[in-house]
């Protein structure tokens, strides 16, 4: 039987990923010898980061000033590198607190200066987006989180900022045509719509570089992975190289005017489902439901274990809530078919008409 | 053609690691997923990250408080990162300098708290391992490096040290048989003998933590990745698969010491030849040479391009000395077949026969 895989990450990616990933494991273009055994400073390497980047910069329209990184960490070594490399002790920077991840990069801003938190969505678990804040002016940066993994809050319109804005895009990325020029810093781990784990993109603007006073290692000063271009160290290989595959598929499927409304679509058939079964609610406020990760709840506790059991049973895995929120949780990135959303949509309404 | 490759890293492993990894990319154990698209939560990586951590207690014999942690970064983030953890700023650390990767960890070091280079080998270009120093005993550690990949240095025996022992292992790990009880910290990037690149083996003796007065990033603290066995974050779960891989291999060659002997007499192959062909000189002590690393040159340079071609043509790839250094340089890893050294004897001989 064929498993839909609804994991929030590490994720679905395309079928033809996984076999060209597979042969070039085997082989890397007829090289005779495999990917994951070549030097990350061979030719050969050098032309996968080469095309990955143009790929990125396309897809984001990006300016010669953002420069594309593919780093190691996730998005967790982002949050301390990015304070780390941008905000002095003596400034501050302001983010907005939309779920478990916005927690953790404030978190870890604090180490390095003062954070402002301008608006949270604590009150209420997380279950919408503040939409009424202001940006302080004299804020260094102002850190977004575009799609809350966790919660399943997706910003529909990215906000104008006055001071630099920086975002984790991280459940979203490529999810949607999006202009990546009014960002100062966007960084997303691999591992939901660009790739396997083990490779973090960041696209930053090197004109944010520089300014802060503390000494900053070398491995975590962007600087240096810009002048290496992303080889200062050895990177994890095989991720970017399926990175290179995904973003490669992207493109072949039309690029991210198609992915977004494939998206749309799929989400919507999803929403309208959990809308109308009896047995289900969402759990998000309807204008800030994520496209990526929807997320929903039985109305009687005691049909969530059953109905996630059911779905496994009928090919739909990963449907559950993360550990630290519960409920249930689809997590429907670029590479899920809508056959896939189509099948747990039935499966659903089955469980309806044995349960209701 | 068959290829042997002697690249320094990423590098060679064994063609059933291939095959099986290249599998698991199409399908994990017939669960009906790809490894690289399953949570790194799952049962199934759980069990992936358990076994391979029993590997590396077994293999190191280790004890109870010395941790297995499979990180991110490689070892140039583990030059920042150990001082990060373990050095108070008016701490003083005693390191060894044998060469350009001894360097680079020093460089970090003194970001954190003082640094004592007790011994080098600058002086003849890293050309030998000083034997006579002597480690302070007020230093929080003394940290060295047991081989250096690039000038092709290996310490034939681990130094006795009055405080605690941190062994970069990067380019010999796993190639003789060692107590990992006599280190209080060791690492290692996995691209050598270990694994692919992307994943870094840090096995750390948890009584050296929590001793450090600043505050330390969530993602850089041991203390997390030991509290949540190396999945604090979403590691490069195809990295560590292949680790696992590797390591079984390990064990089922007969484990260390059947390794170890296959080394010694692959390195002496080759040295024997670099030491009676009369184009050739080796460029390192002899008490010092790397059974990993084997560096020469040709002693008419004008021939050191046409023999790397030569060699390359002929199915020996990656012989060639690190771009800092120059010269020649095998790299003959576990995976290195015997049949891989003896074709390259053979071309060596035949190159002399030509060019003598």
């Amino acid at each position: 039987m064929k498993k839909y895989n609804f994991y929030s990450g590490p994720a679905i990616l395309p079928p033809v990923v996984f076999q060209q990933a597979a042969k070039a494991v085997i082989e890397l273009d007829d090289i005779g010898l495999s990917l994951i055994e070549i030097s990350h400073r061979s030719k050969e390497f050098q032309a996968v980061v080469d095309e990955a980047v143009q790929h990125v910069q396309e897809l984001f329209h990006l300016n010669a000033d953002q420069k594309v990184l593919f780093l190691q960490g996730g998005a967790t070594m982002q949050f301390c590198q990015i304070p780390y490399n941008i905000l002095n002790s003596d400034e501050k920077a302001a983010y907005l607190d939309i779920g478990s991840w916005s927690k953790k990069a404030i978190k870890e801003a604090k180490i390095f200066g003062n954070v402002e938190v301008i608006a949270s969505s604590a009150d209420k678990n997380y279950s919408y987006l503040p939409k009424t804040y202001t940006i302080p002016s004299d804020a260094t940066y102002f850190h977004i989180t575009t799609n809350e993994t966790i919660h399943g809050l997706q910003m529909q319109d990215i906000p104008q900022s006055p001071v630099p804005l920086i975002a984790d895009m991280s459940s979203d990325i490529f999810s949607r045509e999006l202009d990546g020029k009014q960002f100062s810093l966007i960084y997303a781990g691999a591992q939901k719509n660009i790739g396997p784990s083990g490779a973090t993109l960041v696209v930053v603007n090197e004109r944010m570089l520089g300014k802060v006073s503390r000494q900053i290692p070398t491995i975590l000063d962007y600087r240096n992975h810009i002048k290496d271009g992303s080889l200062h160290n050895t990177p994890s290989t095989f991720s970017i190289y399926v990175c290179l595959l995904t973003l490669r598929w992207i493109r072949e499927q039309g690029g991210l005017t198609v992915i977004e409304q494939r998206n749309i679509s799929k989400a919507a058939k999803l929403y309208a489902e959990i809308d109308r079964n009896v047995l289900f609610e969402g759990t998000v406020a309807r204008e800030d439901r994520s496209l990526m990760n929807v997320c929903w709840k039985v109305l009687r506790p005691e049909l969530e274990e059953p109905f996630h059991a059911f779905a496994k049973e009928n090919g739909c895995v990963g449907i559950k809530g993360h550990r630290s929120v519960g409920g249930l949780r689809a997590s429907i990135y670029n590479a899920m078919p809508v056959k896939g959303v189509e099948l747990l949509v039935e499966l659903m309404q089955e469980f309806e008409r044995k349960n209701a």
